[in-house]
């Protein structure tokens, strides 16, 4: 008998991956949480339902959320991750060696414990860079008296569950808050075409509380229509720059970034430059 | 109660749209073709129980095969499109007004008839310049007493069904038969990532024909993994030298294409820079 993994994205799409067998599944405080053995994509995490990532695609999704804003930061020695229980966004800000102190601020430590033993190609967890706290995200950028950060990843599920706060506005205040003048603030900001409203509101709101925002592609497979996007916000950011030190260490480190595709990632497709009145 | 239609892509993976009526279903000489309206997509085309293209989103697959090879060509007047039976890449060739004839070979008049009647919105089949001929593609290019043309599309389903004999080095030869020595061959070349060995094998073989092959990547929704790619063949193409006045027409019409998207749909990831052996 062969065993399928739903994934019910909406009313209108599924999307389902045979499974060889279940090693993960509880129910925490905040969400439920899976982790199956797929056919197509090895081991994978679901959370309330929806894929997050996978042993094979991950690389597309965390290479894409970090290097953008890591090698074109004024300074990148000092970084909050929010969400990001899997490990993986940690583990690409650990690449960097001008990197100081990461701080991760997760909601559910159970995703953690779980990715710790069931996904541990995932993250960086010995690195002794790597703080992580288990808190709620939206009061830690509230209330945290913290030194300002130089880049803020927020690496969150979609905007349903415990993640829902983390796309409004006052969320993104919060992040200024604790960002330097000259920081990036970068997350995903889901599918710029199945989930175009989405997509559209966190560029809005974003751009009412920094000067600059700049949205990229690429590709995540396990993703609803497989094409994503990321955003990097700030009052300063020129994310063409590049850092060539910097550059060079990852180029050589990852699966899908590399200078072209950084380039490549910012072209605007029409009919995102007519909806965003970009040129 | 909800009707779903459910693609099995592979043994491994599955997508579902949810469908609200069928409004053509019969099986040809060659396939299996239906017509649904789908609520995430729009009417949308399904050969032998894989979406084909939609409404929706169908102009990310046209543009993307069409324009690049059709921008950079040195001459662009007479267009061979084998496949293509939906019309929608005749209707991008078309948008260009240096193309003085287009020769559509398709096999199968029923997605053609079908296709006329039921998403017009994807043909341009009045244009005097355009003839269908409904035909074997293999042996056209393999027979056909022919001048030569400036480009040739290839507009095939997967490589399975009747599409199978359009992935051999046969019809490579044939295409190169029929093609200028200055000519392109531009083609779907499937998922570099999904299915990186048909990806990989289609490069070869190309490679073991023309002197040049560039495969180039943007996202198709629909397809599986959401991550496409197209190649250009050919003994003296560059796909960097933009054609400045055939440009500015279709970036001014297209939803996806434009200058940009033609430079970044280029830049090569790091896992295929690998594979395929280049920087």
């Amino acid at each position: 008998m062969a065993l399928w993994y739903e994934e019910k994205f909406d009313d209108k799409a599924r999307y389902s991956l045979r499974v060889e067998r279940t090693v993960f599944d509880e129910c925490s405080e905040f969400q439920h949480i899976q982790i199956v053995d797929t056919a197509a994509y090895g081991r994978a995490l679901v959370i309330d339902d929806i894929f997050m990532t996978s042993d094979r695609d991950e690389f597309f999704y965390h290479e894409m959320l970090v290097h953008p804003a890591l090698v074109t930061a004024p300074s990148v020695e000092r970084v909050l991750i929010i969400g990001g229980g899997d490990g993986g966004t940690a583990r690409e800000v650990l690449r960097h060696s001008e990197v100081k102190e990461v701080i991760m601020v997760e909601i559910d430590g159970t995703v953690v414990d779980a990715c710790k033993k069931h996904m541990p190609g995932l993250g960086a967890w010995t690195d002794p860079r790597l703080q992580v706290r288990i808190d709620d995200g939206i009061s830690f950028v509230k209330n945290a008296e913290v030194a300002p950060f130089d880049v803020v990843f927020l690496d969150g599920t979609d905007p349903v569950g415990p993640g829902k706060g983390l796309f409004n506005s006052d969320f993104y205040r919060g992040v200024k808050r604790v960002l330097k003048p000259a920081g990036l603030f970068a997350l995903q900001s889901e599918s710029p075409f199945y989930m175009g409203d989405v997509f559209l509101d966190i560029q809005r709101r974003l751009g009412e509380i920094f000067s600059a925002v700049t949205p990229y592609f690429g590709p995540v497979p396990i993703y609803a229509s497989g094409s994503w996007s990321w955003t990097c916000a700030g009052d300063a950011i020129d994310l063409a720059a590049m850092d060539a030190v910097r550059l060079e260490v990852v180029e050589r480190d990852c699966k899908y970034y590399n200078r072209d595709i950084h380039r490549a990632a910012l072209a605007l497709p029409n009919y995102l430059r007519q909806v965003l009145g970009r040129r």
